[in-house]
């Protein structure tokens, strides 16, 4: 096998997590990876992006789990990255057994392979800086270091883990040995910390070569190794996972193993933390206000604003949160922003939707939104991607009226197949086998449909074929 | 005529403001009289229950305008109130035309009459203590005085007008004499009134015989008096109303007169003129909080969060007022709560529909909710009452797709009539003549109705005929 950089150095992007300090944005079923909160693409479009200037895209690997899989599908079509790239964890078990899993496979198919392990959810700018930075902790990693990548310190943050470092590796390296990882210290520590110049932000992201990183794991977390080479070729994943205890590879590996290293970085970064750490990196009006909404304010002060569906009146704030979105409101004090993960614990301990989805439900086709749901009818706004379809199928219990107000449908109802067009509408009767297609290549299809009958739950939906195996 | 109380007693409930500072809860075409903000029952159903123990219903009179003229018909119905007891000013000119317009109509109708004067959107408790006030203000009326109920200050108020006393008017009466009236003074002011003791708030609730008022307002603003005189019989008020100065009954008599006494009385008052004044009625829990909504919070102090559509979560808050309502939200800061209004104007200015109507909207003929509002479709559930109908009517520039969810309707489209029967749907092309209609004699008629266009709001709307008199 040819032995070259593009071949062997492969992207492992960790996309399993939900990020429940964001709700109310960020919710079980919408974890914060899939949000656009800086740009029109996901912060998992955006890691992509950064690491396929380096990495071609049959190298980039995603771990995520079940739930998440068709999203995951759709943002990683668009770099033609191969659906065996996705690695489904059955379970949550913390970053160890994730990487462990996929340094093993990367191991299996190339012996001499390096990983870069990459979380899907923090911004980085400055993408010129992260390559360099990437390609000098290549290098390192090629000597058999397990390499760190440490962002200069810009502000005494103490939500972050610090990396502390001791000499270079050698005069000539670009590499320095690390002295020890400190996880989120307290403000006057951090204070120090900016002062001595040899304190790094512990950006979550390495590099290393599968080969040293399974022998330090198996060194460190012997029983994990064991149940990792258990799993190929072709075991029940779902069994050996359940058995696995949940741990960090900070905590299993790097705090503990000799091999480390760290390369300074100067690109700028943020994991997005919390609501307080994403005002921090949007711009400021002159007031320190930051109104990403439809909004009117009267003499506020340092706030955040986010809303998509509704008109925001402020008046006299300071140091304010607030987040709307159709089903739940959040106002925070910044200094609360932290604590949202509250919120999500006791809307879990009651047993309510609202940290699972949103109103907008995300769907392999598109997604519909349920506008109103009453006892004998029920209407939503489908929304169809560009050549995506929905199953042929048919409802035993309900009929459904289809009005197009954007795009052209194509129809299939019985034995009939006709296009609709926008200010068209079409009548699905109970019973009658049906499906719903957006022809064109690159306009949405939406279509507002109106469910009667005395059962609308969606469990009433016999599959006859389907583009997404749910049949 | 006979001469007892029962008959020449007569109500004037003033109920053709707006209350702007309750927005978003109220809005142009939801004015505050008509909210239930303290029990299931309107301001307005609060205040005439309680004249109604004193005074007849075939006695009690609302002065209010177009806009509110069905809802009103329906409150006053319940109570027996009849059609012809409601005036309608063709434009707000403040209280001092309207309340003359009453007392001439009233004094036409018997000039013995007095006449009790209440705004319709205060809250009042210790209901026996009002009517005991009442009627000590009714005996004094009757010696040819004007008497303004004073109510006894409970603490430091600087939004409300203030009445000061000079001696009683004779050592028997239990009416004092009023020095002057201060309209909002400063705190310093208040603090020094409520020790004096002849301090009082006004409670804008007037007690006078109408031929006593009337010979006032001839005697202090002739041209006022001229101008009412003008309207009975049978005058276009229309005309008339647009020439009058607005003025209120205070600065344009009670200022100058010197007939005006005060009642004491000692019934829990608020004008609820602010969301902090309502707070400050609603029961405060342990941290001062009033939730009035599905929500949850962590560490607020002294917040109001108000909310019927969406769970609300809060974290560390203070002195915050949070009333979200289903296309717009308020977060405001208690001493601020006076400058809603500054809100109101800004969405008037860009001319929006925040400020006008709520996402359900009453009509004579039923209700509709919008649904979803985009840029070239509009989706509504529309309600109409048993044996009611909309106009007959077409719009220029929107098309509309109704589906028929509950009930049957009686459809014209064009020169078609037919019945539309639930789980049908008909189509009305933009420019075409249409009615809906519920022939229904018990049952309501429900459709969903989608628009298209690139034109959705209200105002493209064309009657032809109208069981309401809007064409």
């Amino acid at each position: 096998m040819k032995n070259n950089k593009e071949n062997n150095l492969y992207a492992v992007i960790l996309a399993g997590g939900v990020g429940s300090r964001f709700w109310p944005l960020s919710r079980q079923l919408a974890p914060k990876q899939f949000l656009k909160v800086v740009s029109d693409k996901t912060l998992l479009e955006q890691t992509i992006l950064r690491v396929n200037k380096l990495i071609p895209s049959k190298n980039i690997c995603v771990i995520t789990n079940q739930h998440y899989l068709f999203e995951i599908k759709k943002e990683l079509e668009q770099f033609g990255i191969p659906d065996k790239n996705i690695f489904l964890e059955p379970l949550g078990k913390n970053t160890a057994p994730a990487i462990a899993l996929a340094a093993r496979y990367l191991f299996l198919k190339d012996h001499n392979s390096s990983m870069i392990v990459l979380p899907s959810d923090h911004i980085i700018s400055k993408n010129k800086l992260f390559i360099n930075a990437v390609k000098d902790a290549s290098a390192l990693a090629d000597d058999g270091y397990l390499v760190t990548l440490g962002v200069v310190p810009q502000k005494a943050m103490t939500g972050y883990g610090y990396i502390k470092t001791l000499n270079k590796i050698s005069p000539k390296s670009k590499g320095y040995l690390v002295d020890k990882f400190i996880e989120k210290p307290g403000l006057e520590k951090v204070k120090g910390f900016l002062k001595q110049r040899n304190y790094f932000w512990n950006s979550g992201i390495f590099i290393w070569k599968t080969s040293v990183i399974l022998s330090e794991i198996k060194k460190y977390t012997p029983s994990l190794y064991s149940k990792i080479i258990s799993v190929y070729p072709n075991k029940d994943i779902t069994k050996i996972w359940q058995k696995i205890t949940p741990i960090s590879i900070d905590y299993a590996i790097l705090e503990k193993s000799k091999l480390v290293s760290m390369i300074p970085a100067r690109f700028a970064w943020s994991d997005v933390g919390s609501w307080q750490a994403l005002k921090d990196i949007l711009g400021n009006d002159k007031n320190d206000n930051v109104l990403k909404a439809d909004s009117y304010d009267v003499d506020s002060k340092n706030i955040l604003v986010w809303s998509k569906d509704r008109f925001v009146a402020t008046l006299g704030l300071k140091d304010l949160i607030i987040v709307d979105t159709p089903d739940a409101l959040l106002v925070c004090k910044q200094d609360y922003s932290e604590k949202v993960r509250k919120i999500v614990d006791f809307l879990k301990d009651k047993n309510r939707e609202e940290y699972i989805y949103h109103k907008k439900v995300n769907r392999p086709w598109g997604s519909y939104i349920v506008l109103q749901y009453d006892f004998d009818f029920k209407v939503k706004l489908v929304e169809i991607d560009p050549k995506k379809r929905l199953s042929l199928q048919f409802h035993r219990k309900r009929a459904e009226h289809w009005v197009v107000v954007e795009g052209i449908a194509r129809v299939t109802c019985g034995k009939m197949v006709k296009l609709v067009r926008s200010n068209e509408s079409i009548y699905i009767p109970a019973g009658k086998v049906h499906r719903l297609e957006n022809p064109s290549g690159n306009k949405p299809l939406k279509i507002v449909e109106v469910q009667t009958g005395k059962y609308l739950k969606e469990d009433d939906i016999i599959r006859l074929r389907d583009d997404y195996k749910r049949v």
